[in-house]
């Protein structure tokens, strides 16, 4: 017993197979093999078990860091321990995580967050006014000024503040209230607290929570945590992944038999499909929405990621308020940014903000209260936020290099999204949409039926079955389709467009050869 | 209807009875007059209401940012616009927050953080080579070498190598995983993650969350959102808060009739009770828990936070090993740290690691899942979590600044616990027990039978109607015990002891005014 505590102890526990179903690693076999010839008299029956859980939780899914991720990790560490692999590293284009990319963190914002976190610095000849105006500023609205108190549970109210004079700033003059801001732990924890406020009901009226499909997996999850319905609408791929507004209206009405649709949610620009809405298609949107009596929820994190030149970013709450009173004082709507994408990809400060607006008044008592419960939001994330929101203007000292950063990452991304579409269409077997917007292609690719036939024998779906090939082949790390929903039959996988240029290049070409092979290997 | 949205746009919206049962401001009635006036023609019933809303949200009440704390928001804005009070400044000793009463924070852990946000200061001689040292340290491990990259869900791999190591030196030896350690977003968000998973079954086998009352309403809060149910333990007052297991037994046998008691909540030292439980006590606690098959929860936040000379902080997790294999590799638990509390109070970071013994296997797959949906607690808070357990050593640059600094907040911290003590008891109608540690008193106050009358007549609980009349007379804010739970017919609140000495001394001296004013005012 105590070689088998010891196995344990060092992390080769006996594994069966995952929440993704990942098979045994040999080393677990191994240490499964101990435990059944020493078995532990005194190991009693556990009292969580995947029997005994949460069945909700249970039967959440995240692709995006899924078994695809967990294989890279594997293959990271054999690398390392010196195996040879036809590759000598692990490009993990499966999340997109700019930093983690090599892609340099905005100097201004680093500098005021420097300055929030050691106060001292404001005395450094070393860092510009305008970041120590901005460092004081925040941290006057702090309690005893400082990052390390709580903030109120809403956030910071001058970040509040600069939040709302930013959303009016970009909707050209539609007044935004900082009461109806929300700062949130990244976009993440805002949507799953709005939705989690939203779902209610039994049986047949359950909430029915409208997704695209694709989607992003945070909205599947969620869905499936609280144990609401998840109500597909499907983007028009062969239309650039348009949204119809027709097939809202099938889903909806299919939707009414067997639960409350009462959701409906937008990711514009699209994850991970990059496509940016029309203004048409937005007001046609709203207009649903008011019909049916819908709740919106537009994410609209990658709102400072749109590429093509005939595309342009419009807020949902800026239409909204064009279309006149009978809807501006009607519909209710949910926005949510980040701190994660954009041009300043700060991921891992988990900052963000909720818009709220016509939240019935007692209904924000209830998610301050709900919020309350966690205290607050991450206040050096809260900090980030603001540089987002509030960054240097003309004829401030920073506002150069400021400038020159951030437009620096935009151009850069916006050569990647075409480079991406191009050489994708280039291969046979692989259909790519324009890159409109976000930091993703979704391209479609075909797999053979004879591959279909491996990937079933493995009992894996055939995309991943194929991006588990491309993984162990080229050290590329994407993730398949069947993660964010498609229609069936049809085949896709993200990937993300954030490694610099030419690493960007000789990733394409690896994936278009291993395409061209795998494609001869199962004609 | 244009007036009525312009005054729904400055916050002043109609305001019926909050979630905490708030009274209408005279403005807010007001402004609903207005709205009775003129109603909005084009206005439509909203979707989300506190009707349609989820009910197991509506169900959750947090004590600690409730009315009260509501309340001292509107003090304080009076006080701005220059309302006369009997005072001139709210004090806010509702909450663990200690930076923002003054305490500051601890150099060394600031000095690694800034580093961190903006390496370029590590070529600056102003920083300790230390402080570089441990920065280098974190940054390495960081995606890009970025706190703004994601990191792994369960936490950045040599900040959980350090955690481990801190465990196992303060356990004097007994071995700690990495693997078993998961970084969190505070204390708050391992809590609620791990109930989160542990919560199933419906009708008589709805899983039974049994915790000490009074509590921290963290846990009632979340039993609520899941809709568990809450199966209450009296802690003894007559014994200094003590735990007492045949408590527990009666406790666990009473819930077995209408719910599945699975999860033994704990809080060691007690918030909001003080109290720091024995070795004895922690191995019947654990021993029951074996008994009924029970998961415990140790919540132990405050174990830097010990002032009783005959008191020592014991690990559930040492204690556990202590006891022999039948219960270390039986034993299911989950304890819990933040970088909130202790010495630095570092709330606003949120940082907070969870350790997890003998869970099983394909559980931890199963929390990884889930966390892996929000992605990744804040990576800044990460790092302070490094800089707590893995602080300057003798022998480096930093450590005697360091080491004053803690022991000056841990010395004035057991000043004020024996000062706070002494001087509630000197108080007729007021027992205080020994604070023992965290940082609260929760004195028992005798409440006349008058005011009891008066507090029904407010709709309001008699404690919370003696703490909102101390706000309103003294500026100090205290949370009710009602909002902890006390048992039927007793009164307490909950105050911390956090502010600095001298206006502590003040603020015990105004409370106690204060009670003789309210005895003589209800006798």
């Amino acid at each position: 017993m105590q070689r088998a505590a010891a196995l344990v102890r060092r992390g080769c526990c006996p594994r069966t197979p995952g929440p993704w179903g990942r098979r045994q690693s040999s080393a677990a076999a191994e240490a499964s093999a101990v435990l059944k010839v020493r078995p532990e008299r005194s190991r009693r029956e556990r009292i969580l078990t995947l029997e005994s859980m949460n069945p909700q939780v249970k039967a959440v899914e995240y692709a995006v860091r899924g078994p695809i991720v967990l294989k890279a990790g594997e293959i990271e560490l054999e690398l390392q321990r010196g195996i040879k692999k036809p590759f000598t590293e692990v490009i993990r284009a499966n999340i997109g995580d700019a930093q983690a990319m090599g892609q340099q963190p905005i100097t201004f914002l680093r500098q005021v967050m420097a300055l929030c976190t050691y106060p001292n610095l404001l005395d450094s000849p070393s860092f510009p006014e305008d970041a120590k105006k901005r460092a004081r500023r925040i941290l006057q609205a702090c309690g005893g000024n400082s990052l390390g108190s709580y903030s109120a549970s809403q956030g910071v109210n001058c970040i509040r503040e600069d939040v709302a004079a930013y959303i009016t700033r970009r909707d050209g003059g539609v007044p935004a209230d900082p009461d109806n801001i929300y700062l949130t732990t990244g976009a993440s924890d805002g949507i799953s607290t709005i939705l989690k406020i939203l779902v209610s009901g039994g049986g047949k009226s359950r909430t029915g929570v409208m997704i695209p499909i694709p989607q992003y997996p945070l909205y599947s999850a969620v869905i499936s945590e609280l144990d609401a319905v998840q109500v597909n609408y499907y983007l028009d791929e062969e239309n650039c992944w348009a949204l119809n507004v027709n097939e809202l209206r099938r889903a909806v009405q299919e939707a009414k038999d067997h639960c409350d649709p009462k959701v409906l949610c937008i990711i514009n620009p699209g994850n991970p499909t990059g496509q940016v809405q029309s203004r048409k298609c937005i007001e046609d949107v709203i207009h649903f929405a008011w019909e049916e009596k819908l709740f919106l929820l537009a994410d609209e994190v990658y709102q400072d990621n749109v590429y093509s030149p005939d595309c342009r970013f419009h807020s949902f709450k800026k239409v909204l308020y064009e279309m006149g009173p009978e809807y501006s004082s009607n519909v209710e709507l949910a926005s949510f940014h980040s701190t994660s994408k954009g041009y300043m990809g700060e991921c891992g400060y988990r900052g963000g903000y909720m818009e709220v607006i016509n939240l019935h008044p007692e209904i924000k008592g209830q998610l301050v209260k709900l919020l309350s419960v966690r205290l607050c939001p991450p206040v050096s994330g809260q900090a980030a936020m603001d540089i987002v929101v509030n960054p240097p203007v003309p004829g401030e000292e920073s506002f150069e290099l400021f400038h020159r950063e951030k437009e620096s990452v935009l151009g850069n991304l916006a050569k990647k999204a075409k480079l991406t579409e191009d050489l994708f269409n280039q291969v046979p077997g692989i259909h790519c949409n324009p890159l409109q917007g976000a930091m993703y292609a979704f391209p479609r690719i075909f797999i053979p039926s004879k591959a279909v036939e491996a990937a079933q024998a493995h009992k894996m779906a055939p995309d991943m079955f194929y991006c588990m090939k491309l993984l162990e082949e080229t050290g590329i790390c994407v993730v398949p389709g069947s993660g964010f929903g498609q229609r069936e039959g049809t085949y896709h996988f993200r990937m993300t467009i954030l490694p610099p240029v030419e690493k960007l290049k000789t990733v394409l070409q690896k994936v278009k050869d291993f395409h061209i092979k795998f494609l001869e290997k199962y004609a």
